[in-house]
Order: C-alpha cells, then sequence, then structure tokens
C-alpha cells in the first residue's frame, strides 16, 4: 500500500499568472479601460496579482476600505484604486470608481486566452445539413447534429455533442464535453462549461394506475445572448413551449433548471442551486449557494434569496429573503430541536399564563 | 468589450412544437388512447398546444377546475377535458377521467420522435466480445466495453462510455455523454440523460492512523425496467452487492445516490436530491427536490418528502414529511433566528413563570 | 404503450461479487496484511462477502458488537473480527484492531481489478508537445491537450478531454468522460470519477451599470497525492492562485469546490456539498452530505459539520456542528412554522407576564 503524503511542497504554493503576452504602460491602460492615471503614467506592468503577492512589473487592484494597510504595504509596481483610497499610496496609480469592474478588465486586457485555430478538427463528426461558419472551431471528437447552425467565431470543444437543429450564436464557446440536445437555441457570446446539459426532457410524469406515464417534452430551451453557465449545470427542455434564459444571466456550476422555467436578464445564481419546473424568477435577482426554489412559483425584479435558503411562496418584492436554521454545538442543537418542535406547546403554556394573569386581573 | 443586449425578441417568442407528422381525428384518437367524443369526432388535429396558446390545428387539455374560463376562451380546434369540466366547452371535445395521463399519450401520438437508424456508427469504438443487437443504434465515438450486451432497439449515443461487462436491456435509450461503468445492468426501456454515471465508485474509506483507506466497492449498479434518470445524476456501485433502482423509479436532474441504495418502485424523486449509503426507500414514494435523506434509514412505502426537507431518521408510516425553516425577509430572519438559537432558555423563563404562580396559587 | 413491470426477479437477485482469480490461505492473508490468525490458519478463501451472505470460501468482516449474532449464525469460511468478537466464533478466524480497514486491504487482496494495457488507443487525440509515460494507458477517444504530462502508470480513460499544459502524476486514474481545463495539476494516485470537472472557470462578475463583467479566472486547480473525487463533482480554476485540495482529501459525487477554496489534507466531504468561493476547510474534517459553507469563511481542523447543515459563519474550535430545523409530519410542521416565525411576539409576550409579576411582586 503506498504511503499516504501530504502535498508536496513545489505542489503546495501559489502557481504564478501565466506570463502575459506583453507589457503595458498605465497611460495605455487608462486609454483603453479609462480610469484616470494619478501618478506614473509611463509605469509599464504586464500582470495582474493579488496586493499581498504582487512585485515587479504586476499591477494589483486594491476596492475595499479594509485593504488600506495592504495597499500601504504593496510591492505591486503599481495599483489601482477607488477615489476613496487614493491617498493611501504613494506610487504609481490609476483611479476608478468600479475596481472591481476594472480588475476584470485588467485581466482580460494582460491575460488574454491564446487564439485558436478556426476551422473543423478531423475528429470531429459533422452531419448532414449542420452549417459551421468558417470562422468558428470544432475541436476533436466533437459531434454536429443535421441542421444545426455554429456562429461566427464560435467555439466547440472536444466531446461536445450539439444536437440536431441547435442554433450556436457567434463568439459562443462550449468547453469540452457539453450536451446540447436537438432544437435548443444559444444567443452570442454564451460560455458553457464542461459537463453541462441544456435540453434534457423535464421532469413530467403523470401518475396512472400506480405507475409513470412520461410526458414527451417537445418544447425547446432558449439562453439568451450573454450568459454564462457553470460546469455540469442542468437546464431542462420545456414541456411545450421553451424553458428561457434571458441575455446576460450567469449560472454557476452544478445547478438544477426545471422545465418551463423562466430566469430574468441579468439575474445571477451561484452553485448547486435548485429551480423547479415553471418558475419565473426576476431581472437582476442574486440567488445565493445551495437554495432551492419550489415550482410555479413568480420572483420579482430585484430579489436577494440568502444562500441555502429554500423558497416555496412567490415573492412579489424585491429584497433580501433568508430561511435558515441557525448553526449550534451538535449537543445544544440537540437539545434546541426538541424545542423547535414543541413550540406549539410552548405557545399554549404562554396563553394559559396570560389567561391566568387576566383572570386574576379581573378577580382581583 | 461587446455591447450586453437584452434576449433578442425572435428568441424569446415561445416556440411552436414542431411539426407533426400527421394529423388525426378525434375519432382516431379515442380509438387509440380510449376516452370519449362528445363533440366533434370528425375534427383533425396535428399537435398539442397549451390552453391559452393553441390555434387552427392544435388540441388542447385542461385538468383542474380553475381553468375553467380559459377553457372558455380557448382557440384550441378540439379539447380533452375531465367530466368536471365536460360544460364548460361547446366546441370538439374529448372527455377522459385523467387528462393528465392523457396529456402524455397525445403527445407520444401526436409528436413522435424522429426514427433512428439501426446500426454501429463508423467512429464508435466496440471492444472484442460485445454483442450488439442488430436493431440497437450505437452513436459515434460511443465505446462499448469488452462483453457488453446492448438489447433490441437500444439506443446508446454520441459519446457514451458503456463499461465492460454492462447489460443494457430492449429499448433503453443512452442520450450522448452517459457513463456505465462495468458490470452494471439496466433493464428494458430505460432512459438515461447526458451526464449521468450509473456505478461509479461508492464512498467508502476506512480511516487509519489519520488516513482514508479506500474499501474497494465490488458490488455493481441494477437498474429496473422503465427507469427514467435526469441528467448529470449519479448512482454509485455498491459495496459488496448491488445499488438498486426497481422498476418505474423516475430520477430527475443532479441526483446523488448512494452505495448499497435500494428505491422501491414507481417512487418518484426530483432534481438535486441526495440519498446517501445504505439507505432503503420504499416503493410509491414522492420526493422532494433537493431534499436529503441520510444513510443506513428505511422510508415506508407511500411516503411524501417536501422539498428542501433533510430526514435523519427512519420514516415507518406513509404520509407527507416536512423539514424546513420559515423564510422571512432578510432583517426579520435576523431576530428570528437569535431567538431560534435561545428556545432552550425561553422554555426555562416561561417554567419559571409557571413554577412562580403555582406557588403563589399554593400560598394565597 | 408497454405494461409497466417490476423488476424481474432474477435482476433483484443481490449479485455475486466477481470471482477473484485465486484464493489465499489465513496464513497468507495476514502475512501480507496483518492482524493475527486465532484459527484456521489453512482455511483457504477465494471472496470477501457480507456476514449475512458469505459461504464456502468466503470471508467475512465483524466489526461492531451489533454483529455478534450475525457473527454466530454466518456461514463464511472464515471471519475477521476486532478483539472484543474474538469470542463470538469459533472457526477460522483472524483478529485485528481496526477490522473495516482490513475489510478494505481484504477487498484489495481478493478482488485486484483487472490489468489494464500500457498505451495510447488509437482512437486518441494526442495533441503536440504532450508527455505520455510509456506506462501509462491513454483510453479511446481520449484528448491530451498540448504540453500535458501523463505520470507513470497513469490511466486516463475513454471520452476524457485533458487540457493543454495539465501534470498528472504517477498512477493517477481518470475514469471515463472526466474533463480537466488547461493549466492544472494532478498528484499521484488521485482517483477522478466520470464526469468530473477541473478548472472551469470560478464564478466572478463585476457588476457594472446593471450588467455583469466576467471577470478572467487565470489561477489553475492543484489536487494532491491519494485524493479521491467522486462523480459530477466539479473543482473551480482559482482568480489569481490555485484552488488547492490538499492530499488524502475524499471528496464525494456532485459537490461543488468554488474558486480559491483550500481544503486541508484528509479531509473527507460526503456527496452533493456545496463550497463557496476562497473558503478554508481545516485538515481532517469531515463535512456531511448536503451541507453547504459560504464563501471566505474559515473552518478549523478537526470539524464535523453534520449533513444537511448550512455554515455561513466561520468555525474555530474543532467538533460537530449542526444546522437542521425537525422533520415533522406536514400538518404538524404547518402549525410549527407559523410559530417559527413569530418567535419574537412570543419572547415580547413572555417578558411581558415576567413584567406584570415583577410588578405584582413589587406592590404586594
Amino acid at each position: 500500500m503506498p504511503a499516504v503524503r501530504p502535498l508536496r511542497g513545489k505542489r503546495a504554493a501559489p502557481r504564478r499568472s501565466p506570463p502575459a503576452p506583453r507589457a503595458y504602460t498605465l497611460r495605455e491602460i487608462t486609454a483603453r479601460l479609462g480610469g484616470e492615471v494619478v501618478a506614473g503614467a509611463a509605469c509599464r506592468v504586464h500582470a495582474v496579482a493579488p496586493l499581498e503577492r504582487a512585485g515587479a512589473g504586476e499591477i494589483a487592484v486594491a476596492s475595499q476600505p479594509r485593504q488600506l494597510e495592504q495597499l500601504g504595504a504593496t510591492r505591486a509596481a503599481a495599483v489601482v484604486v477607488p477615489p476613496a483610497l487614493r491617498a493611501g499610496t504613494a506610487g504609481p496609480c490609476i483611479v476608478t470608481d468600479n475596481p472591481y469592474a476594472y480588475f476584470a478588465r485588467l485581466l482580460t486586457l494582460l491575460h488574454p486566452e491564446p487564439a485558436v485555430r478556426a476551422g473543423v478538427h478531423r475528429g470531429a463528426v459533422i452531419e448532414p445539413g449542420a452549417k459551421i461558419a468558417r470562422s468558428a472551431s470544432i475541436g476533436p471528437r466533437a459531434v454536429i447534429g443535421r441542421g444545426a447552425v455554429i456562429g461566427a467565431c464560435a467555439r466547440v470543444a472536444a466531446g461536445c455533442v450539439v444536437g440536431a437543429g441547435v442554433n450556436i450564436g457567434a463568439h459562443t464557446r462550449l468547453y469540452p464535453n457539453v450536451t446540447v440536445y436537438p432544437g435548443c437555441t444559444l444567443g452570442d457570446r454564451v460560455i458553457v462549461h464542461s459537463g453541462v446539459v441544456i435540453g434534457a426532457d423535464g421532469f413530467g410524469h403523470a401518475p396512472a394506475d400506480g405507475v409513470w406515464i412520461k410526458i414527451p417534452q417537445i418544447g425547446g430551451v432558449t439562453i439568451g445572448d450573454d450568459v454564462e453557465i457553470g460546469a455540469n449545470t442542468a437546464i431542462d427542455r420545456g414541456t411545450l413551449g421553451d424553458t428561457l434564459i434571458e441575455a446576460g444571466v450567469k449560472l454557476d456550476n452544478l445547478i438544477q433548471i426545471g422545465h418551463n422555467v423562466r430566469i430574468g436578464a441579468h439575474t445571477a445564481i451561484a452553485g448547486c442551486v435548485a429551480i423547479a419546473g415553471s418558475t419565473q424568477i426576476g431581472k437582476h435577482c442574486r440567488i445565493g449557494g445551495a437554495s432551492a426554489i419550489s415550482g410555479h412559483l413568480v420572483i420579482a425584479d430585484g430579489v436577494t434569496i440568502s444562500g441555502g435558503t429554500t423558497v416555496v411562496k412567490s415573492i412579489d418584492t424585491a429584497g433580501v429573503y433568508t430561511s435558515l436554521p441557525p448553526l449550534l454545538p451538535h449537543r445544544e442543537w440537540q437539545r434546541n430541536t426538541v424545542r423547535m418542535r414543541q413550540l406549539e406547546r410552548l405557545v399554549e403554556r404562554i396563553a394559559a399564563l396570560e389567561m391566568r394573569l387576566a383572570r386574576e386581573g379581573t378577580e382581583r
């Protein structure tokens, strides 16, 4: 039996960002991304790194007041800060109103992904009638079904299976081993991570004589532009109409979207969330991880659901909603949970006391 | 940076059902599916659509009393109703006792799936000793392991990996990118959606000297006839015997079935449910989405578990069981949760009041 | 419509363990695995089976005092017991301090996996610059990206996609249809089950003007030696540094590990757990199934989290922690849950009673 060794030191070390292809001066950066250079316009950086690890040639981003101390101590060649932290550094610095979004843009600029060659890998299987843009890239072992349309600059990676009649928009990217069932539509610039399944049958079964009769699901799935879908998430096809993910929605990993669901534009849903069939989620909602939303509900725009929360009723007002039992040391929980199931009895005891005192008050 | 556009209008429009290959008169329909034509026996329909969207040539189903108004206003060419709604329509109409099951059968009749050509795709890999029925269909890039048996009319889609010695029954269908580990058995007419993993090792590790020693899992998985398994669900193989999914069980997406579990016939389990090892679920149970059931429990036949519920004890009586904290606006929840962890203290305060009043009662 | 039949009898029967290639005497077994033969050193066994099912030529393991009766009744050719159960059997017997770990080792000895032929299947795609050890095995349709390194005796099964620059250690095993994104590192003897996705982008999006801007995730994933990862689990890559799974960690199925998370050595996590970004879990923790841990938390070494528990605060002391509402029959739950959301009101009523009695006490 091989000995179990702790993680080897060389692996535990935090990986350096991959080298960026070129360096930019702060002046060049603000010309592309906006923001104001308040010092060191000629300072040249080639990589983004965290404040506490950044060094020569690296630029770091501070966004929170609590990072003031780290900001003072950083060895980064340059920093990006909001106006409120401007006084926290004397070195090369860019000021911006939204440093977190700036962080996103800086990473995109300094750490671009390697270019992908257009074309169909000779190991791919393209069925008759599929239309693939010349600028698209189809990886080894991908299968593109009859009549599917793959848009300009789209990328379908190794092992993906794209069903008959699927429509994939421009610049949309399927990572390896994604499955899209026939007849689904993905917009432009959609990102689909590995293991995602789009368009499997919704969970529809009619009870009859003690068994279940399958309800064929003849609807589809429509996914708007700029949606991102995390690894191993599943989005079921609709029963008669389409399950609908509107533009700009961000879905994390291992999410279940039931049939006929509609997710409003720019809503973000964290990992392991379950959304049951026919529920409608509004726009600009934020759904915390590991939460669950029952079927046939309507959730208003701008609702935030805390992680781990279960929602069994519609919500018609924006705001933050939570349903979580308290976390307790186990023994304490054991005692507490006994009480939790006796609440009705406690209420009766309080009511009895109140009645008795009321009676005594009258008697006296 | 590309502008983020809302979902384009043409995509947001509800997709029409794909055209059905042929039309049927109501008389032809009831001859095949049962039910009674009460008007319009010669009326011809070619597609199923929802009451509120159905039009010329389309048939719609109403099953609930609350649909009475929609029923009156529908433009469907014909409707299917239960006896209680018979008076709600004057046009072509079929009456049936179980309209929901009728809906399932109508969809199967009017929207049949395209036929699949039997045979092994030249891009598939068939290992020595595998036996594949002549009427079966093996898709591109599928891998069929040594000694596996694929039954009559079975379909193994692109990218599936079927392990050595696996037995797949007649008319069973594996959607793309399913993995079945060696030695597992699937019955007849089983439907397995993409991303499903059947027969991975159960989670068995023995602690020894601060590390975990893997317990090899030498059992298998046996899946009965007419089971359906949703996308990305995982069913682990047993330690010594088989994990067992009995006939007619319906599993939704992203479900975890631990090793040595037994799910009784015709039980339905919604998405994202976790069932830990060695638990036995009865027949005809309904397990709500995102619920969790601990290991080594026995759940009786006919039990319904509400969505989001956690079960840590066996249940020996049929009925509906729930464990959910209330959903509250977050600030209210914050105050409430403090109280939830102080229940013991509340009980003490009530008891003190009761004792004091009892004492006073005696004193007086 | 085909009739729905119950699981056929021949399938419901518990599957016998596959035949072992050879038999061992108890003397040979203890020479290899330790323990003490107390009777029947020459007794020969060829398979492991459960106490209640074991027969001729089979060895069974009893580890719990509650198995004493089964131990007395077993038809196993030999048994393995802890010292406390030594008196429970008169037949061939091995005594060991850790029978559960012995069970693991016995299974490994008596039921070895079939050997795998080294080499690259002709249906695999090996991109330029990938280095594959001669003793490694690459299955049909696997794709190995540019510059990836596959260690000695490693096995990459059918349909796996290993990204550019990935480093896979010696004796590490990827089951079919696993995806590893570019730049990730797996240690030695790692086991990765089907459907696992390692290195997809972390869920990072910055809000700006009502839409989300993607934060490129340029970190990676580092997985230590002897880690096992269950089916369809997803481990996201870090934003700037690496998501880190230390040596000996055991992850069950359908687990979500967010970006920048660190899981300490020898921690075991059961199925369907969600761990949000940047959280650090200590060493030797046990996380129960279907639990959820919020982001940016620190969980101490040696913490046990009960199944179904949600953790929203850091935990700095080893111990067992639980957050679960009680399971109730549904009608009882309905009444109880009304009370649960009225706790604040109950406290006010108790306080009012206390004040009144205090006042009366003073008055009298």
